[in-house]
């Protein structure tokens, strides 16, 4: 069975267990003491010399970075090839929203990481890169249901998380309404699992 | 023909062209006047609304982000399978270093920017996240020929460039002599091609 190194709070492990769960594949969570920095530890940086979460581990493979994960689990996994579509094309196209979201929207996670844990960081300046980036994921999304194909794909999934939770980062999503239908739709796939700052569809955040 | 939008002195352009000359892939670059911001000019953001190079267009496929071009142009033209191997957990291990060539090892990028172009950003730190980055790579370098399989990949070629040109940031390799030996192998690759900053196997950097 996956295993899974994972902290509750963190986009970056919500993007796995939400592929995990629209896939009907199931995991052991083993939850890391972020709070008291466990992911520093010499323990956990065998697992991942970043000291990041989160690492999986799948009988011998073991790999660090969500979107790496993202693309591991797709190719493993989803037996419609619609996630992480084996054309070289498609997997391009893919790869260009992995990035952004292990890039261009880590700045909104950062945004949120001084609100809500108080990391020492330029607040206005990660929320004026946010938003430029959103500016830019808006644009894409009119027209479009999703980000690539018309079918969700891990592009979707790696750009979710810290787009959704802009809010708790200072950032209001009403200026991007093509974010917020796109959002909407995430909500809407078989599987979609909720998270704390993340509620489901018609559900108000605690 | 593969037409890219290039820029000779940036190490994310140049790690395309390196693939692609070592596929013996043809291509058209097509030169941005980087010194004049054509990257930021309105023509050139309907190509990429990031504002950067590089851009690959290939027939009806138009790609940005170099790791996400090195990912198309290995699915597409290596008929060998070992540049980006399709198997599902080599395409997570790869895609690892992917993203630490596109994230961690832009710091290097960074600091050679501020040196060579006057970015205004901040170059101690930025030297130190560097060099943070590169004690993990020489870490996983030690007794390996290269980042995964034993052989070359995109892994390799994605994460190239802003190490071997640390020295243009005001960084010293010589702590990490791994990582020396890691960029003597890539130099030895056949097909491989230099760039200013980067001199072939042997030759004394202009």
């Amino acid at each position: 069975m996956i295993r899974l190194y994972d902290f509750e709070l963190s986009g970056c492990c919500y993007k796995v267990r939400l592929l995990l769960n629209i896939l009907k594949v199931s995991c052991e969570r083993v939850p890391v003491d972020f709070a008291n920095k466990e992911h520093k530890t010499n323990n956990f940086l065998k697992l991942n010399p970043l000291g990041e979460v989160p690492v999986m581990e799948d009988g011998e493979v073991r790999l660090r970075d969500s979107q790496s994960i993202l693309v591991y689990i797709a190719r493993q996994y989803d037996r419609s090839n619609t996630w992480f579509p084996d054309a070289p094309d498609s997997m391009g196209r893919i790869m260009q929203w992995l990035a952004f979201g292990g890039h261009e929207l880590m700045t909104a996670s950062g945004a949120r990481a001084v609100k809500l844990f108080k990391y020492p960081l330029d607040l206005p300046a990660l929320q004026a890169r946010a938003m430029a980036a959103f500016r830019i994921l808006d644009a894409h999304l009119a027209g479009r249901e999703f980000l690539e194909f018309g079918h969700p794909t891990i592009a979707d999934i790696a750009c979710f998380p810290y787009v959704a939770m802009a809010g708790e980062g200072g950032i209001d999503l009403k200026p991007y309404p093509n974010i917020l239908h796109w959002i909407d739709r995430i909500k809407q796939i078989p599987g979609f699992t909720a998270m704390p700052g993340i509620p489901a569809l018609g559900a108000v955040a605690a």
